[in-house]
């Protein structure tokens, strides 16, 4: 499959890139097309120290909406404020698009992180609003550490909360999820639930902070 | 100590008889004394047939109201909607007392639990408007399946999300905590902090029923 990766420059963006890149084909999106495409040099060089055959990696850098319309499926990674103007430029490329939703709306108040959804409820479902009607939606992926994502060498198994009403959507982020080998997914239900997925993000850095730990995720049992 | 256990002929309520009988007085509170005592009386004749020695144990039950004026740790194993109830009629007593709230507001919907805050944004932001000012308020043991809790043969080790703003009270609960011998503690900051603990209680049984799973817990590694 060909996934975008939008705001792929940043640390969980990379995470995706480099456990993907082996099967699927990657284009990275950015604001800025030059620093998408030194962002797809840099993980390619990456998985060559790694070890990784990369002669027949495919991945490149393109703007978020040349990236989301080359593309079957789109992530977003992305701070939740900065969606919304992503969203907007790339909408019409969305449409029957699986969308991926990791966003996680927040607030630091005082030394805390608390969960800030809008109205709606989460932001999957605020994100339900602002693509076409069409575009199949998936929240996943909020709970999980960018630096561990991204260390291919660092053996673990975090469970993922993955929500959707589009169940073949979901059946499809499944499969991907597998893929990764350092993710359990779990079905999370409708979309309505995310708002559940989403607060443990906010949640983890709290612990992390507070406990002297660092980079957690999360296991149910 | 002298732990009351509000609502303690529950499922819930009976995990935590059993995992600190050994080590304190415990008090079952019901609205009924008759259903309190009978509890009191099985949960003693199951930690015999368990192998304990219960000669020394102390374990009754009373009013709920009654169980709270008697204790120095109050804890609230009741359903959201029967704690302003059972609240109004104890509150005098809760006076300089620490109160436990493992009380998770939610719904369910079409087939699914979805968590449901009250407008102070969590359970425990709402019980601190109910008690008294000089009570001690500590946010705990949400996300504990009771079956598991109960079963003290069983052996597991899950986390829990301990939040207050009495640090004094939650080192308290944190000394309880590791006596269960199955919990880990985990500090979770302030009490405006915890409806991401609370939330996480739907989520589990969500998780459970979508995924064929059952008597869910959490951990963060």
């Amino acid at each position: 499959m060909k996934i975008a990766i939008l705001g792929g420059t940043g640390s969980i963006g990379e995470g995706f890139v480099l456990r993907w890149a082996e099967n699927h084909e990657i284009v990275i999106g950015s604001r800025n097309t030059e620093k998408a495409e030194e962002a797809a040099k840099k993980y390619i060089l990456e998985m060559k120290e790694k070890g990784y055959d990369t002669s027949k990696l495919k991945i490149s850098g393109m703007t978020n909406t040349e990236a989301a319309s080359t593309c079957e499926i789109v992530v977003l990674t992305l701070p939740y404020d900065c969606v919304p103007q992503v969203i907007e430029s790339a909408s019409d490329s969305l449409k029957d698009k699986i969308v991926i939703t990791p966003v996680v709306p927040m607030n630091k108040v005082d030394e805390h992180f608390e969960y800030k959804p809008p109205e709606q409820g989460s932001a999957a479902l605020a994100i339900r609003e602002m693509i076409p009607n069409s575009a199949r939606l998936v929240a996943a992926y909020h709970n999980i550490p960018a630096c561990k994502l991204k260390d291919v060498e660092h053996e673990f198994k975090y469970d993922t909360v993955i929500c959707s009403d589009d169940e073949e959507a979901k059946k499809t982020i499944f499969g991907l999820t597998h893929q990764m080998g350092c993710l359990r997914p779990l079905d999370g239900g409708p979309l309505s639930a995310s708002n559940m997925a989403e607060s443990i993000t906010p949640l983890l850095l709290n612990l992390a902070k507070m406990n002297g730990m660092e980079d957690l995720g999360v296991n149910f049992s």
